[in-house]
């Protein structure tokens, strides 16, 4: 099975936005086994559109089209589908119904143009998802298929999980429901997850079902992916949370979170759960790490703030090991926000002779602060997202004991 | 003049990494004037490469061929490349040699394999940019042409700048040099701009060089960009500069930078020339102005830090004005930090009764305070982010005045 994707508008073209849609929509295609040999761009203009489509239908079983089913005369996918399959269009009352009670809704004044959005293909059939007022299309030529899906990443999003990708995977005689789990881990090496978790992958080469796959993501950390094919849901499921658990049991406290959780959601969670609160001293990570956990919590409930400004920070004597500094700054931090949770990120200071990268993290939890040294990679601005991440990390794991 | 982008790489259709290669790409053409109709991405595999080429050297007069030239097995452009011209590929010992070299300069053991790099096809010759260690090509194909850049960003800009896009231009007969500055603003509406330069732009039409395009990126503000296409380099400055001066008579302190420079950029290195630190209390931001500020000063020389805790803020008594609370906070964060400036950023206490979006900013300059209420667009993080921007542009203006 053979799938295209044909990413259209000019301003793709133009590089005034990235075309980000056709590299997430090659993902979902990757995670369903559905081979995506090409991508193509091309601009507003109906014959290159016409030409572009035709041919990614010669040599695919399916094409995928992204964007151009907007209100307005430069949107002009719907038409040139209709050509391709060599129909005319018709209003569909159902959808322009629709897009009159999404406007009303949303208090809105719709311009006649809104309707063309109703003109489909003779042929086609809406995806039923259709969350702006934009349908997507299903559009059969024969054995082959076009999709359209809108340019605006939510929408398309939701169209191609909904819709798209189960229909591949009908069309292509596999099982009908396609499900994944990402398994999001922190402080192994892709090699070294490779090498724990091949005894298991070469299980699951001879069961066929689920599949995994990896991804190492930089400050995101490596993510482990779960495929399942099944008949329905409820298997799919169940298989997912079989495979996360036996995952789980081998990469033990390295998984963080699941599929969209990032570190700090899920130490935000912890901390919820817990009933404590945390405060942070930066004069490296300056700053960054609050707004991470302000952009979640943004009453500042669990997450009571920062202290970036070094001169406001107390400071150790000196001589004493930069672990002790952390440490000793993380339960200041604490005491000053009244909080149950102190973080601290420092640097040596100078005299210590440590390797560049070098930082010293620290944590203090009702009272009990402890220091750790880490050395991170890359250039400074690098070094500063992992060592917010690493410090999140060290409370996580500290929480989880 | 057509050109056509050729992005090489499995990983691209698997979605790992994003091809902004080809957006970055097609920008630059656009600003050259040369047309880019199709944007075409393919994985590492021989016949679906020579494919596109061919059918890209088709319909177009030149096509750029994006990653690919690594030293690896999968590497395989140059000998696709060499097979659409129908020649061999022969060893450039020049190349060998400079490829040794680079090596050795960085201290790393070179591989066999590196010196594939230096394989190129008979009657192409090097891209004298070579950042790294995969030289680019220019493989002319009778009137036509292929130019083969690695997929590094850094290498691929330095090599579509100095040299793919002065050879297109010379290849269409336009003049031999073309240089863009980009005039940054922050304040000024896109309709706005458009009105004030409609005047300018007219003549400019008549003129035909140089050539204006706006464009609006969000909390990068409305960027306006200066295109001049000249016989040499020094007449393409001038041109330039004068086009500037212009500019910046007409929109004034709109105007905060140029091309690369930051809003923070440009705040940092105004407070520098004037011997003057700063400091900010981040209540609503949450970190994100520290962040930005010690991402460029990490020694925080200048940017003295910030307080993110709002438990730590000083508070104004009730129903006193938000902008009167905020300019008081800006001049007690100054004071904490023992600083000549401070920064401030607050919500409306809830008795206020305001729009959505709203917040207060407070600047103080030596003990001068002053507050301002804007209306922030969008969710809550694009409007933390357009707070940040704004605070910043207030201090810049205040400083500029």
């Amino acid at each position: 099975m053979r799938c295209e994707i044909v990413a259209i508008g000019t301003e793709l073209l133009l590089g005034t936005v990235v075309d980000t849609n056709s590299s997430w929509i090659g993902e979902q295609l990757a995670l369903a086994g559905i081979d995506n040999l090409f991508q193509v761009k091309v601009g507003d203009n109906f014959g290159r559109m016409e030409s572009t489509i035709r041919q990614a239908l010669e040599r695919s079983d399916a094409v995928i089209c992204c964007g151009g089913l907007g209100p307005t005369q430069d949107d002009i996918t719907r038409e040139v589908i209709a050509k391709v399959m060599g129909v005319e269009l018709r209003r569909d009352q159902a959808i322009a119904d629709e897009i009159r009670r999404r406007f009303k809704i949303r208090g809105r004044t719709m311009s006649a143009n809104n309707l063309r959005q109703a003109d489909i293909p003779v042929g086609a059939r809406p995806i039923p998802q259709m969350p702006g007022t934009a349908p997507g299309l299903v559009c059969p030529i024969g054995e082959k298929v076009i999709y359209a899906v809108p340019g605006v990443p939510r929408e398309m999003k939701e169209m191609v999980l909904g819709t798209v990708i189960p229909d591949l995977a009908k069309r292509s005689g596999q099982a009908a429901v396609i499900r994944s789990r990402t398994i999001r881990t922190w402080g192994l090496s892709e090699s070294g997850i490779d090498e724990m978790l091949t005894e298991r992958m070469a299980e699951l080469d001879k069961l066929g079902n689920p599949t995994i796959a990896f991804n190492a993501s930089g400050i995101e950390g490596i993510k482990v992916r779960v495929t399942a094919k099944c008949p329905d849901e409820e298997t799919a499921l169940r298989v997912l949370d079989n495979e996360e658990r036996i995952i789980r049991s081998i990469l033990t406290d390295a998984v963080f979170g699941l599929d969209d959780e990032s570190m700090e959601l899920v130490v935000l969670n912890m901390l919820d759960k817990r009933g404590m609160t945390v405060a942070a001293a930066e004069p490296v990570t300056g700053g960054i790490l609050a707004s991470r956990m302000s952009a979640i919590d943004t009453e500042f409930r669990t997450f009571r703030g920062a202290i970036v400004s070094p001169d406001l920070i107390p400071r150790s004597g000196p001589g004493i090991a930069g672990e002790v500094r952390a440490a000793d700054l993380a339960k200041k931090v604490a005491d000053l926000n009244q909080t149950d949770v102190g973080l601290a990120c420092i640097a040596p200071d100078g005299t210590e002779g440590q390797p560049p990268g070098t930082v010293f993290l620290g944590l203090s939890i009702r009272g009990a602060a402890q220091g750790e040294r880490v050395v991170l990679p890359g250039n400074r601005a690098m070094m500063r997202e992992y060592a917010v991440i690493n410090l999140l990390n060290f409370l996580r794991k500290s929480l989880a004991a």
